[in-house]
C-alpha cells in the first residue's frame, strides 16, 4: 500500500509499504488530519518511527464484525492489552501496555490502509462530512476536560492559545459556560471565535490577573504555561491540554503559592463528539483549510505549520 | 528588642532592633522553629528582607481584646487586607494584598516581640508544651491536604521525603487512611514512622511505578518531583507541599499523557492542628532536635541544615 512512514529522521513515501496484518478490523483511509502532535513527532516526541497520523476518517473492508464492513467509520486511538487493571477498569488510554495509532509502537493513517481493534471503531450519521469527521479525535479531547472538571456555568474561564485544538476547546467550553476568554495571537483565528460569542484578547495585561476560576493551556509552549499561571486565580484550575516540549524555565512555585489545582488532559472518549457534530452544535467546517495528495506529505506539512493555518488532510 | 534579621545577603543579630507597632496584638516569643522556608528565603526565596521565622509560640502582651492578655498564643501567618474579594470570601491567606510573617513584608518570630492581628491568634490548651505548640503551623499545612482533597481510606499513598514536614504528612495521613509508604533517605527518620506503622522505602524501584492513587511530593526538589511523577498511578492525585526552588529539568509531560491532577498546597487552618496535638494523636516531641539562644542563631542554622537533625529552636 502507499503510506507515509517516519524513519526516526525524516518522513519517506513508500508506494509499497506493507499491508496491514489480519488480526484486527482493516479500514480503507478516506481522509487524514495533520495535528499538532505529528508535528512534534518529527522534532522527537515519543521517539515514535513508523507511520504517522491518528486523525482519520475511512471505510471498513474486513473485521470479525460484519455489520462493520462498509461502514464509514472514526477510530479511538489507544488499544490496550484488555489483561491489565487499566484495562479491566475501562481505561485502556492509561494501559501500561497500550500502543496509540500514529503515535507509539501502532502504524497510523497516512497509508492507505490500517487497523485497530473492533472495539475502537464508531460508525459515523450520514449527516457528518469526511472532512468533519476527521476532527472527532481532537473533538474528543476537548470533551474530555467536561469528563475531569466538575464545570460551572458561571465560571469565568480563559484558554490560552488559538490554533486548532484551542477553537475546539472554546466551542465544546461555550455549550456548558457563559464566559469565556480567548488569549491568542492570529487575528481571523480570534475573529472566528467571536462569531461563536467568546471574548478574545490578543495580549494579557495586569487587569487580567488572577481573575480565572479555569484556565485552559493549549499552547504547549512555556510561555502559555507562564500566562496562564498569571491568568487563574488562587485555588483554581488548570488544564494542560497540549505536552509542554521544553523542561527549562518552567515554575511551579504560584501552583504551590496560590494553591492551584494543574490537571493534565489527553485524548477523550468519541460518542459526545460525534453527537455534537452530527447534531450542529459544534461548528468545524470554518477550520477545513485545505487537501493535499498523500504523495505530497511533505507539503502539506510545511503547509500546516504556518502560523494561521487550521486544517490540512491528507488524501490516500 | 533583640532580633535576628535578614539583609537580603545575611542574617545579623540586633540587641536594640525597634519594637513592633502599637496596631496589632503584642506578642512576646516563648519559643520559635526553624523551618525549611527560612533556609530557601537565606537563598534568596521570596526576596523577603526583615525579621525570619513564622513557627512559635508566645504570650500575649497587648491587645484590643482584653480575653487574650497573658495568655499562650500561636498565630496564623497570613494577613489579609480584609476589603479585597479573597478576604470577603475568608480567604485570607490568598489575599493578593496578604502580609505573610517572617516570610512577605512582615517581621517575623526570631525576636523577643512580634505583632500579629488579634484574628489570627489562638489560645493553646495547657495540655500542650511549647515545643509542641511551635510544630502548629507547619502541622496545619499537612492538614490543609485533607481540605483539599477528599481523602478515601483504601488509597494507597505515597509521601516522597522524610524530613520535618513529610513526618507530619504521613501521621496525618496515617489518621485517615491506612496504607501509607514513605520514601526517604534517612535510616533514623524512616524509623520513627515505621513506629507509626507507615511502610518505608529508602529507594523507588520498578515495582512501585504507577502504583499510588496519592503521592505527596515533600522534598522541593527536582529529583523528588520526578519521583513522584513515577510513583503515582494514571489519573492519579499529586500533591505538591514544598516549593520546588530550580525551574530546570521539571518535565510536566508525564502529567498530560497519564492525565495526572496536581494540587499546590501550603498554609492550612490552626484548629484541626491544635485539636491533634491536644488529644495526642499526633506525635511531635521525638522531632525536637536542640533549643538554641536567639544570639545564636547562625549556630542554630548550621545545625538544622545537616542531614538527619529535625526541629531546631531558637529561644529569645
Amino acid at each position: 500500500m502507499e503510506a507515509a512512514y517516519f524513519d526516526g529522521k525524516k518522513m519517506i513515501f513508500d508506494p509499497n509499504y506493507p499491508d496491514p496484518g489480519p488480526d484486527e478490523s482493516l479500514i480503507r483511509v478516506s481522509l487524514a488530519g495533520i495535528c499538532g502532535t505529528d508535528l512534534e513527532i518529527l522534532d522527537g516526541y515519543m521517539q515514535y518511527e513508523g507511520i504517522l497520523g491518528h486523525e482519520f476518517v475511512g471505510v471498513v473492508e474486513k473485521s470479525q464484525n460484519k455489520n462493520l464492513i462498509g461502514k464509514r467509520v472514526v477510530g479511538e486511538i489507544n488499544a490496550g492489552c484488555m489483561i491489565c487493571d487499566s484495562c479491566k477498569r475501562g481505561m485502556e488510554r492509561h494501559c501500561p501496555n497500550r500502543t496509540v495509532l500514529g503515535i507509539l509502537k501502532r502504524n497510523g493513517a497516512f497509508a492507505q490502509f490500517l487497523s485497530l481493534p473492533e472495539k475502537n471503531l464508531h460508525i459515523i450519521p450520514d449527516s457528518v462530512s469526511d472532512e468533519q469527521a476527521v476532527f472527532i479525535e481532537p473533538l474528543a479531547a476537548a470533551f474530555e476536560i467536561k469528563e475531569q472538571i466538575n464545570l460551572q456555568s458561571d465560571w469565568k474561564i480563559a484558554v490560552v492559545g488559538d490554533g486548532r485544538l484551542a477553537q475546539l476547546i472554546c466551542q465544546v467550553l461555550k455549550l456548558f459556560c457563559h464566559n469565556i476568554t480567548c488569549f491568542g495571537h492570529h487575528q481571523k483565528k480570534l475573529e472566528m471565535l467571536e462569531s461563536f460569542g467568546i471574548d478574545t484578547k490578543t495580549s494579557i495585561d495586569k487587569s487580567h490577573f488572577q481573575i480565572f476560576d479555569l484556565v485552559v493551556e493549549a499552547t504547549g509552549s512555556n510561555s502559555g504555561f507562564s500566562d496562564t499561571m498569571k491568568l487563574v486565580k488562587p485555588r483554581g484550575t488548570v488544564i494542560l491540554k497540549s505536552t509542554i516540549a521544553s523542561k527549562e524555565n518552567l515554575d511551579l512555585t504560584p501552583t504551590i503559592v496560590n494553591e492551584i489545582t494543574l490537571v493534565g488532559s489527553r485524548c477523550g472518549l468519541f460518542k459526545p463528539a460525534i453527537d455534537s457534530l452530527a447534531s450542529g452544535v459544534i461548528s468545524v467546517n470554518y477550520m477545513v483549510d485545505s487537501v493535499f495528495p498523500l504523495e505530497n506529505f511533505s507539503e502539506a506539512f510545511e503547509h500546516a505549520k504556518k502560523a494561521g493555518v487550521l486544517k490540512v488532510f491528507l488524501k490516500p
